[in-house]
């Protein structure tokens, strides 16, 4: 037997969009979703910041598909880097070394807070979180993790108790050891807030009575994401990571960064506990590193926590950590990021074009509750009455109001991100000052268009 | 902003094996590893059977790597479906059909035994059998699992809380719902049988009995790797999985078959549940599914649990869900599969050379106490003493002599997989007869020169 027959024509024969949506139908589970009820969008090209539907409708991908798209797609230094390591070595098991891992570890721990310098890589986000989590436990010999309501932390079952959201409901094992506390949400404050600033305070004071009335030597750690996402991009007050860094320190508790959404640029930073300058015990990544073009993920882990393991095996792994491809793809879109000065763009984009455009649009359209955001990630929160902040639509589902926001766009050629009552702008990085004003204007028609409708 | 700056040179800069080692110190954390107790050996190139090392030493690769490059490394035409598709189209979210998607999905689900024909994607092995067990949960309301001692479902935690080998003590929750029940293991019978047949009886009366105390009503699925692999390539007596699919009917338990490592080939059969001709109700797949090229894991769903989720949102899911690269990589190693007969060749390697050639090793040397497998699956166990059975080395740990049999090969140019006090011969489902009988050759002589040494 030869080892290796090749084929005459390619492997990957060419469907069309109606024979992918009829395979798609009859093979293919997806998440989140009752199977029955959905119709998905046959995505047949994508190129830049756009995405071509099955009707070849050309879209403007302000959702970077789940956030992660950060270079945008097809990417031509990041698909280079991928067919030449395909070339050369697709893969390696994690035991072993190999160049590219080591030159994509090195480069994710030059952009890492200081010290953050060892990496274990793993498949995404939810096993990133998980990681963290058992490091931490083991670290500490502490059985609990303090995590948020309003946050995401992945589909795996600790990852998804750890998560404060509606997805944990049907998942919630009550034995996780995860416990959940109240983060800062200026706009509908838990804490009856008056300002900002005072938001913050309130919130770091209800972190501090959770941890002395659960008791503070049952904590492993505090796993925040650095800014929700998914909850609405809810930046936090200034002062708030800085001061849920000491509540850490003072009570023996490793501070775990949640960067699977908000870091690699996404924030305008490379990291978004930078701008609150607070250098997290572990980091947990994913999206962003290689723009998700193979999938990647990982835990970016200080000298102490990684010491604990130097003598002492540490009791996780997997098949796929360190996947030479995926760190191809890592090493190509960090340099591409270092090279085009993408996260200073990111930062521009946010200051100059998201922030004054949808504050302008915040002031002027009576849906707008409130516009929050940072570098290239914005929520946009949409409200019935502005006075009393009614959701226009009911935590956690959605509205025919919010499905006519989101048709209206379409229709104008913007694929928005509808997360229960808020639009979510997450365009690629690397998107123009021009996409962003397109895309503004097209929500200000579509919403007006939705009200009128 | 130009949204895409080419580099003049390729962003993959060669390093030394020398920098490579060093960088992987520096920024690596491996799996399953004490960090500063271990010399990762560094994989400079890989082509088929065979794997280069830092000094240029050629090695026959009968790992695998980690049991999962089952059409060898740099198989031409998985490489040039990864570039094709990186060419095109690199990445599409979960929500959206995409034509790779859908066709990985079909060609997948024409081969799984009959009905499972929806499949949901995941990273991995872990994450799939993690999803698996969710939807049992859901589709039974019942909260308990069932899985064996020796046996390895995953690195996350209830993946690992599922698995039965020492890999799990550091990370026993105690609330895993996980119960586990002891397997048929003919050579170290749990239930002192004096023969196969009465293993494969004994071990059902066993499970049976279980489940009666445990409570019948309280087991949403028995979780089962068709043939236990990293525990010992432990080959169920015929009868044995239709005797626990005819108890999960009884008792209304789903009965989910883990076939990440024994599938796609490995057994000799598409999956391994094939030689028993039974039909579990989830089956979980990865590594060779696509080779290990790109990261890729999924459950393939029966009709009736899939159905569970027609009108109910599932509750689960992921950023690389059916990821479009992975996808590429799963449908050009699945037509080279039926193209090249891979399975067919993988069954004859087992019949015709690695079972006569390791049974003739076994009667000769006083350390082999068995040898077993099927297909380009098999283990030789390792014993200080053929009457006693006593193991080479003292579960969970290895041993002086176990590392002298692995020196032994590594010198003689074949890389085997230790695991405990047993040598696994797990090549490439393409290797060629005379890459097996080499090995072979290899292991006896490296087996005398440990025991002189």
């Amino acid at each position: 037997m030869s080892e290796t027959t090749m084929a005459t024509d390619t492997d990957l024969t060419p469907l069309t969009a109606e024979q992918t949506y009829e395979l798609d139908r009859r093979h293919v589970f997806h998440s989140w979703s009752a199977q029955a009820q959905i119709t998905p969008m046959v995505v047949t090209k994508a190129e830049g910041s756009y995405v071509w539907d099955q009707d070849d409708n050309r879209l403007l991908d302000f959702t970077s598909q789940l956030v992660y798209t950060n270079l945008g797609h097809q990417h031509p230094r990041i698909v280079a880097a991928i067919q030449e390591q395909a070339a050369t070595l697709c893969t390696v098991a994690p035991q072993h070394a190999n160049a590219t891992r080591s030159e994509a570890a090195r480069l994710i721990a030059s952009h890492t807070p200081d010290g953050l310098d060892k990496v274990f890589f793993t498949n995404g986000g939810a096993d990133a979180n998980e990681h963290a989590v058992r490091m931490a436990r083991l670290h500490t010999g502490r059985p609990k993790v303090l995590t948020t309501y309003r946050s995401y932390h992945g589909g795996t079952q600790l990852a998804i108790n750890m998560t404060g959201d509606q997805r944990r409901w049907a998942n919630d094992a009550a034995s996780s050891g995860a416990v959940h506390f109240f983060g800062p949400f200026a706009y509908r404050s838990p804490f009856h807030s008056s300002s900002v600033e005072e938001e913050g305070e309130r919130a770091l004071a209800h972190l501090e009575q959770t941890i002395l009335f659960e008791g503070p030597d049952t904590f492993a750690a505090v796993v925040l994401e650095s800014i929700p996402g998914t909850a609405g991009v809810l930046v936090p007050p200034p002062g708030y990571l800085r001061g849920v860094r000491e509540l850490c320190d003072k009570y023996g508790i490793l501070l775990v960064a949640d960067e699977v959404m908000a870091g690699f640029g996404r924030a305008g930073r490379w990291f978004a506990v930078e701008h609150d300058g607070v250098v997290p015990d572990l980091l947990t990544f994913a999206k962003g590193v290689n723009s998700g073009y193979v999938p990647l993920g990982g835990v970016a882990i200080s000298p102490h926590v990684a010491a604990t393991f130097d003598d002492r095996a540490y009791p996780g792994g997997l098949t796929y950590s360190g996947h030479p491809l995926a760190c191809a793809a890592a090493v190509a879109t960090i340099r591409a990021m270092e090279d085009d000065r993408v996260v200073e763009h990111a930062a521009a984009l946010g200051d100059e074009v998201f922030g004054p455009r949808l504050q302008d649009l915040a002031d002027r359209d009576p849906w707008v509750g409130e516009a929050r955001g940072v570098g290239a990630f914005w929520a946009v929160e949409l409200v019935a009455d502005k006075a009393t902040r009614e959701p226009l639509a009911a935590y956690p589902g959605s509205s025919p109001q919010m499905a006519a926001v989101v048709a209206a766009c379409k229709k104008r050629g913007l694929l928005p991100l509808a997360v229960v009552n808020r639009i979510h702008l997450v365009p690629p990085l690397n998107a123009s000052a021009s996409q962003v004003h397109e895309a503004v204007d097209v929500l200000g028609e579509a919403l007006a268009e939705a009200r009128a409708g």
